[in-house]
């Protein structure tokens, strides 16, 4: 009988193991990258996940001939690991064999070994199997990964549990219209528009939660920051003394987050030009009072006192940096008009929540806040706004049977990644985007 | 102005900060699990999200009325802890104030705070969100959280990129009819039945690649083990010598996984009088021979060369149990009729492919294998089968400009979750099932 144990010693190096072993004779694998033919000396780069290495094909040393590689052929190299300051990390390979993996049947349609690849957004989206291999494009969703590591380890450190939620719900949470509608074995059911009610319902069970995974919004929208599906990194936490402790905990992901990419991606981040932001504090201001700086510094009358306009959130955030040096700004106490049914009101004036968003560089990328906790108050609160019970008796079940004083948020990750990376498309930050004309790739 | 600066330092201590603080007044809140009135004295026992701490009212000592406290109501008390060796940790809380943050509007319908609550499944899951509450249901998924973190924190350790991919997409990869379908503007669309074509895409760009998202199943089955929708552990590796390189990176992350929830997870697994199975080696062995053998040894007629029932399956686990001592098995070389198109067939006899099955205790829990890396191979194998390569432009696309040899596999997390915590019915590991039947809650 064979048995399988585990992962065995790998036979080929990985880029980081290069510099331990210059002058030995090593095997190396990547697609190819490019093939830069000199005449009697050719540089073959290979692209490998952490990196791309340059290979030498010398003619009549290396024991192949150079017309057997093509662009996109996958490879593996035998050679000796030499110091050569003008190749990547200083080290390049002298080819002595080859192995040819795999090969191409055609030449790529599009330059993505250019080091910015010189095309429309919409090419790079048709093309995008293939553009995302482009070493730029790459370290875009790299960083991405970082910032969802971010997340999750952060949040564990801070006693919360990761929950899986279904996305096939029997009603929306926020209700509206903007639901992807199904069939469910004849009966009618949607996508979920966000994990709010199951995230609710698991503070009762484990006290702090959170989850990420995709949300669906049928929005009509086409502009250059909504997606019809995105992936929403939520928490919700108990035992709140206020909605500030919701605040608080994310900016201590941030932090956390920023802490973790500069250690393990700055790779990633150097390749892009990327510099992190300073997240060591966080101004917080009312929807009323942001509204008021704005008008005042800005010249700019106020047209809807309970409404925000995209072109004041970009001026919060403008006035943010100008006056306090911050990317990131809290804008707390959003109208009760403007929330769902479930957002606590503040109890010193209705007309408001105890709510908040925050704006990175003048885009709201989180909205969050408390919830009501009681059961007769959310029940009057449904009533008042006219809304039904109907379809939500598994929701209301939590808070008649008692629910400790919670709230909690939603990160758009694509978003975020869009102003971390200052992306003008969150498309550009979003591996597969789904938008009103877009369902492939 | 006001900033926020991160989280403060919490005025509640931990059930684990207990130890070091006897006798000392502490604070700490949690919901009430239970009260039991003992005449004088009262045991309050608190429910936090890590374990039960005992709180005591003493008449006469403590200063509210035992009447004011119910059971779930989330309250925070204020009290000198005190050895008990009789109290879970061996130590419990003598109350002197408490706050009530929050009360329930109605008495429990189901005994949450028993140790097995005495209830049926269809019970449990029509008051699923209170049931959860309960000790042992919710250690089976503090055990899920620690399943996937270990899939990720392996992997990652490996090499692996997290990738993000589309739930709603313009054709399955599967095909098949078992597809829900939606209208998304306009256009078909459906669910995301796996994401084998994005991850496939994916080792393009980063060799090795994972994701844990739900995928989508329309079938027809209401069996112990069907779920409609559930989460599915994914990885993609480009530059595999053979396909029993995912089998040995399968092996790594169990014995991993298996380690995380020693050292983390301990608390949960005695609770539920979990012992973790032995993961240092796993058999492997062919399809057609596990059928022989299984067909010798219980005297059981070999009916279909090419399918295994789902007794047989069973049989197979019993077998390498008590041949090998294993609860774990790989079949190798399932049909080539039962893989889908994408699968590599095995040069040496194409009636049979280069993948394999993982059967855990007599239950499949993964499928994987090599997939065909050719272009022109692949488009062979499409056409054999009479499939259109309609609406999989973007997928062949990444063959017909090259890709690296490859393979991966999917794991049902929940199905490995039932497997792991010997219970009879995917739905006891399952958050929020949905089943035929069941779209809420």
């Amino acid at each position: 009988m064979d048995f399988i144990t585990g992962v065995k010693p790998e036979k080929t190096i990985k880029v980081e193991e290069m510099k331990s072993m210059v002058g030995k004779t090593v095997k190396i694998n990547g697609a190819i990258h490019t093939i830069r033919n000199m005449g009697e000396v050719a540089f073959v780069i290979l692209r490998k996940s952490s990196g791309l290495v340059q290979c030498v094909y010398e003619e009549g040393k290396t024991k192949f001939d150079l017309k057997d590689l093509k662009e996109e052929s996958a490879i593996e190299v035998e050679g000796i690991i030499v110091e050569e300051e003008r190749a990547p990390y200083g080290l390049e390979i002298r080819m002595e064999k080859i192995i040819v993996l795999s090969e191409p049947a055609d030449v790529l349609p599009l330059a993505i070994n250019k080091w910015k690849m010189n095309t429309s957004l919409e090419t790079k989206l048709s093309l995008r199997p293939i553009a995302l291999r482009n070493i730029r494009e790459r370290a875009k969703f790299k960083i991405q990964e970082g910032i969802v590591r971010g997340f999750r380890d952060y949040l564990i450190s801070q006693d919360f549990t990761e929950v899986r939620t279904p996305k096939i719900t029997a009603k929306g949470a926020e209700g509206g219209s903007n639901i992807f509608k199904l069939d469910y074995f004849g009966k009618k059911a949607v996508l979920a528009q966000s994990p709010q009610f199951y995230k609710q319902t698991m503070v009762g069970v484990y006290d702090r939660v959170f989850e990420v995974g995709p949300v669906f919004r049928a929005e009509k929208h086409n502009t250059t920051r909504h997606l019809n599906e995105y992936s929403s990194m939520d928490f919700e936490m108990g035992y709140i003394d206020s909605f500030e402790d919701i605040m608080a905990m994310e900016t201590g992901f941030l932090q956390y987050m920023a802490g973790l990419l500069k250690q393990e991606y700055s790779k990633e981040l150097s390749l892009l030009e990327i510099t992190l932001p300073e997240i060591d504090k966080i101004p917080q201001v009312r929807f009323d009072k942001a509204k008021e700086l704005v008008s005042e510094k800005y010249n700019r009358k106020i047209r809807n006192p309970y409404d925000l306009e995209p072109e004041e959130e970009l001026l919060i955030g403008r006035y943010f940096k100008e006056e306090y040096n911050s990317d990131f700004v809290f804008v707390t106490h959003y109208p009760s008009k403007k929330r769902p049914f479930y957002a606590m009101d503040d109890p010193v004036d209705k007309r408001f929540t105890l709510s908040f968003d925050l704006l990175f560089k003048g885009m709201e990328i989180t909205t969050g806040g408390q919830r009501i906790h009681n059961y007769q108050m959310l029940l009057d609160k449904l009533e008042a706004r006219g809304m039904s019970t109907e379809g939500m008796e598994h929701y209301l079940m939590i808070f008649q049977y008692g629910m400790p004083p919670h709230g909690g948020l939603g990160i758009g990750l694509e978003r975020l990644t869009m102003r971390l990376l200052e992306e003008q498309n969150v498309r550009e930050t979003t591996l597969f985007p789904r938008d009103l004309s877009r369902l492939e790739p």
